[in-house]
């Protein structure tokens, strides 16, 4: 298996991937974008990241990540915004493989934090990530303001 | 009040906001920056960005952001890393104007979601971000690996 970094050729399986996740998700009718966006955001406006698993000259599995920031540590750190893996192709460590590619290049780089978040009825992921050493931050809620109630709150 | 980007010559002030949100979050044992590498972060990494609200030349509310991204949407959104206004300022809708600011950024750029996460025992936050027409992701939590589980999990 190889971990690398995505590149333009892989679009048409990144794509199908975050197609995979959202319905796993139980969320397909929120994927409001385009294969061509996506490959924009991740190839030319360099806005987002993806980390591939390749088995045999396949795109099995991705991480799509970008830097957030955190102002009490003063230094960027990762999140992962998507990380799937093909259904036929679980077990096999793809998973933990691209984690630990993120992980690396989080310690590489000196980036004090490696986050994502998880939907709370995802038992499966969740002890996957806990092996891990993560730790849940329960303590916290993200809000969101979007769509209607974001144009309406900025005019 | 004026709402405005910050410049390197609110660093000073940035700091000891920054210093005093996180004695307001019970958390000020967890800063384990300095002011020169926040500054370095906001004006020379760009890695975060910062606006400011100033009354009468003095700088007495911050918010600091950088910019997210989501696979579904196609497009980078905002997210609130840090909001705090001085206690001695509060109550003259500086919390909310810089927020309208960062809402106005999002719907002018064409970013799809404005997100920031609160403690879930700070009720007058919420109390105050809901009233914007913010919703909690309550499904969801944030998972973080971090300091030593992340430089084993790494190697």
């Amino acid at each position: 298996m190889i971990i690398r970094e995505a590149t333009p050729k892989d679009l048409d399986a990144i794509w199908d991937l975050i197609l995979g996740l959202a319905e796993y998700e139980k969320a397909s009718d929120q994927v409001k974008t385009t294969k061509e966006q996506i490959g924009k955001s991740l190839f030319e406006e360099d806005v987002a990241k993806c980390h591939v698993a390749e088995i045999d000259g396949e795109v099995i599995g991705i991480a799509q990540w970008f830097l957030n920031y955190s102002t009490w540590t003063g230094v960027p750190g990762i999140y992962l915004e998507d990380l799937f893996v093909k259904p036929e192709f679980r077990g096999k460590g793809a998973g933990l493989a691209l984690m630990k590619e993120l992980a690396r290049i989080c310690v590489a780089k000196g980036y004090a934090r490696f986050q994502w978040w998880v939907l709370d009825w995802n038992e499966p992921s969740i002890n996957f990530y806990k092996k891990l050493g993560a730790v849940p931050m329960d303590e916290w809620t993200v809000y969101r303001l979007s769509g209607e109630a974001l144009e309406k709150f900025a005019r």
